[in-house]
């Protein structure tokens, strides 16, 4: 799955990823109404209108970029409905050939996140059946709980072709109240990013592991030294635009290859339209707000890309 | 809720919480059998198996113990169906009258921390109206993120008069990797443990804090530690019996009230007929032989409780 998104990535020119993670107040009137008036102000209705907001994006956008990332919590606050619009959601994208992250931050001990990578990477045994619980691309996983938190979800990333991102320095404010401790004088955020590069080694792609860490935009510094410490690693990169990161902070995230970093943006692409850059689409064309949002953004990484040269 | 919690426990003499993570190899064939000539061997088979299995359980032990925690993962690996039967399982306990802690291990960055929050704790808003997602009494947490993941998830307990569970020290071989790393010459657990108890001076109920911690069984000399760094925090201990745990491992997570912590069976109570000890009961009567393993575990930690004094 890593060759696939390095393939789509190339293809696309865009090393983007669009989070698909639909708050109420992005999604817009007519939408919220049109479900509403289906299912009533019901959890259901909620679900609906996420789903008609997701797709309406998804149509818009799907050839630009290579792979998205629904946030389950987004769908999750709205209970069963909204883990229904999720897997809706993960399906149709997978239908639409984009690759698809599920930012779950799962991690338990062994056999619970064998639970969670079955359910989210794998299939799942019922008698003498087998069946893909969520079946997203790639998942994110939270490492707080070592090794044997981890290694479930490589083992079935090995047997599915399948990927992860481990979290190592997250893109919060509060991120280095633990993050950045130093332990014998290196911070944890790259002890862990040494543990991610040697798990990744246990599942290579062409040139890239499947196992792969989630840095953020915001400490541009620390990315520089962890795209050192974990040089075969895909680095996802969450908070550019709405959280703070800009283009000129990315260039550090990717090697010389221009590959090795996927930069992921959230509200600037799905609300794009409550922009005052992009007003003029107005709420009736939001998804032509995302698009020209996606291009945009492409330009900026192309840009700091090339400036560094 | 903690308050609730702590009357539970004294109601029952018993600091006991049974794990409800349900795995098809525990569940009785006739179970089994049952669900899949309903709804075939299909996920929706899987989760009415679990379900039924549940039910008996909680039908047999629930005037023994003040709470049960399910694994929501053992549910997620069946997709929806699986949560499906969560959320049955949920409701069905604080039915009857059981504090539900939910295991989930969430944390994310501030704004999705909150939307799981308000998806296992809170309500949501939808149009006028709002509704309970998941609507448990207490979730695990992990602090990977720092403050600004687990404020939001305080600010809901503060609300709805729940609780939390932060990982501090988890129950499983390699958690040592990350969690007993020193800095400033202490461990990452203790300085975590550390902040749990600042956290919980934000929420106390009369004796302890509506925030809690988790701290494993298998490291007793942790938990003597942590006991001293969390004095009103609630400990909740995994790891008791499949996992290693025993009950004189157990005496130094208590305070001296015989209050401040509770402690987690799974498997050595919901598969107990599988053991050679409880085998008498046959998979028929698999629910007695649970009772029979909550009254033992009783038994072994009042036992551990009085030998200490």
């Amino acid at each position: 799955m890593i060759n696939k998104l390095i393939t789509k990535i190339r293809q696309t020119g865009a090393p983007i990823v669009v989070g698909l993670d639909p708050m109420m107040k992005f999604i817009p009137r007519q939408i919220q109404e049109a479900a509403y008036a289906q299912y009533g102000e019901t959890l259901e209705g909620a679900a609906e209108a996420i789903w008609q907001y997701n797709k309406g994006i998804v149509d818009a956008i799907h050839d630009l970029i290579p792979a998205v990332k629904p946030q389950i919590a987004m769908y999750e606050q709205f209970g069963i409905p909204g883990i229904i619009a999720f897997k809706k959601t993960v399906d149709y994208c997978r239908e639409k050939g984009l690759v698809v992250i599920g930012d779950v931050k799962r991690g338990d001990i062994g056999s619970t996140s064998e639970a969670y990578a079955v359910g989210h990477l794998g299939k799942v045994q019922v008698g003498e059946k087998s069946y893909y619980g969520f079946d997203e691309d790639f998942v994110t996983v939270n490492p707080y709980l070592g090794s044997d938190g981890v290694k479930p979800f490589i083992k079935v990333c090995q047997e599915e072709k399948k990927g992860i991102f481990v979290l190592v320095k997250t893109s919060n404010p509060s991120s280095g109240e633990l993050q950045d401790r130093l332990s014998d004088g290196k911070p944890i955020y790259e002890l862990v990013g040494e543990q991610v590069a040697a798990w990744g080694q246990e599942c290579m792609g062409d040139g890239y592991s499947y196992v792969g860490a989630v840095v953020g935009a915001t400490y541009p510094e620390q990315g520089r030294i962890l795209r050192k410490v974990m040089p075969r690693t895909f680095i996802l990169v969450p908070g550019y635009g709405a959280q703070g990161g800009k283009g000129a902070d990315l260039a550090h995230f990717f090697n010389e290859d221009g590959l090795g970093a996927i930069i992921n943006s959230s509200r600037g692409i799905i609300a794009a339209y409550q922009q005052e850059k992009y007003a003029r689409y107005g709420a009736a064309n939001y998804a032509e707000a995302s698009r020209a949002a996606v291009l945009d953004m492409r330009e900026d990484i192309a840009g700091a890309l090339a400036a560094r040269a």
